[in-house]
């Protein structure tokens, strides 16, 4: 199981349209620090998924028929921007997994081209997403959001990932999931640092990831966490305080990979 | 008056996500043979405006308060994709000029960040839409689509240029205003090749383009059409049939200007 994070950004990505603070100043000139919005590839045995779809750039990676399916977390522009345009491609049909949501975003409903769309039913409950692949598993755990947004405990041959974005603390469902479920990896939201001015209801600080954490482990979830989404105020807050980050937490990278069987992370 | 063509392409983009045609296959090779959607970038006396921003780019082009106000013709994705980051910006507000549509698209009305919509109130009316810049007008002409869509008549200093883009013909009160109004310069949809078979009801083929500039020419319209909104079908019949095309038709593409004083073409 490969992982490779496409876009660990929020939705203004960075850097920040106009902004020169210090993470918007460096991404303009070192380009690996730049943060495209949420996409993570996953390949396992010669299959690809998408977890999320925010990334523009998910053209030129990808051919259609390679695709296996994607896994939507919910209808948010930054999330499903990139398909706007892959819609219209030429191959077979492709699955979206996906909340279930009324309305989507902007018109891919109405004008789905290639792609499928076709909600989880049921949250706590795993699915297998790809018959020619039983051995994977994904389980669509319930997050706090302004929109209907799941997380996925994705679990092949007893490896187990848990993708958390975007989510603002854990329903306690969802938190109980976890302490039974015992993930290898959890990616999860940060989106701000500690005490932000930009802070909203929607997504997780710095702070909450390590109540999270803290919750966890006194529940005995010995796990690793990447974190995600992150806005331009956090990257500033790791560019001067990274040495605070305990060390079971990492940040994700734009095209950095983890390698599950060796734990290993690569570019 | 300076046009960059910064988007030609339709909502498919060049190239189509998969195709293998040949004007797909050309475009993957040969990068400047590649279409973005709808955006062009209109420069006057240090003042910069957009005409729709389906480009993904336009952060890394253009600073938020170096650009003057957005023309938006309509809310359809491709016309407006660039604005999801782009709103997030640091900066003075900037005025998106519209057409009065109820949903907009997917939540930019909701998360406006610092975009302040203005719908245009009346068609065939001369607005000053830049107070600093008052010899610059924009007349909205009402254009045929599938969502309510303006095209727009742009005149500074008895330069004159119709934006016509997304249409299927012309509705007659547009043709009479464009007769009455002689253009310098037409930039007009012409998405689908003669006979095409992915040809719909709400983008002009090649023989719309021939249509509207016979009727045109026999109300004494002297003008120059540069096309735009192209497909990959189009793009296929112009590699094989470019010498059909009559004097005065050209085909705009991805990142060349017109300079309207000389009326030549730049890179």
């Amino acid at each position: 199981m490969k992982l490779t994070f496409i876009g660990t950004g929020d939705a203004k990505q960075i850097p920040v349209w106009g902004c020169n603070c210090n993470a918007c100043a460096r991404a303009r000139v070192v380009i690996q620090s730049r943060r495209q919005s949420s996409c993570v590839l996953l390949e396992m045995d010669e299959h690809k998924y998408l977890l999320d779809a925010g990334s523009h750039a998910l053209v030129n990676q990808l051919k259609p028929d390679e695709l296996s399916a994607v896994l939507l977390t919910h209808f948010h522009v930054d999330h499903v921007q990139g398909l706007f345009q892959m819609r219209w491609g030429q191959g077979n049909a492709i699955k979206i997994f996906c909340p279930r949501d009324k309305t989507g975003c902007a018109d891919l409903y109405k004008n789905s081209g290639i792609f499928e769309f076709e909600p989880f039913k049921k949250s706590f409950e795993p699915y297998i997403i790809n018959p020619a692949q039983p051995n994977f598993t994904v389980t669509p755990v319930p997050l706090n959001h302004s929109k209907t947004t799941f997380g996925y405990c994705l679990e092949a041959d007893g490896r187990k990932v848990a993708y958390l974005c975007d989510t603002k603390g854990l329903p306690t469902d969802t938190e109980l999931f976890l302490v039974r479920w015992q993930p290898d990896i959890v990616i999860l939201d940060c989106t701000f640092a500690p005490n932000s001015s930009e802070e909203t209801q929607n997504h997780n600080s710095y702070n909450d990831v390590l109540t999270i954490r803290q919750r966890l482990l006194q529940h005995n979830v010995q796990t690793t966490y990447w974190l995600t989404h992150i806005a331009h105020d956090m990257e500033c807050y790791l560019m001067d305080e990274w040495s605070v980050l305990p060390a079971d937490i990492y940040v994700a990278v734009d095209n950095k990979s983890i390698h599950l069987n060796e734990m290993a992370l690569s570019s």
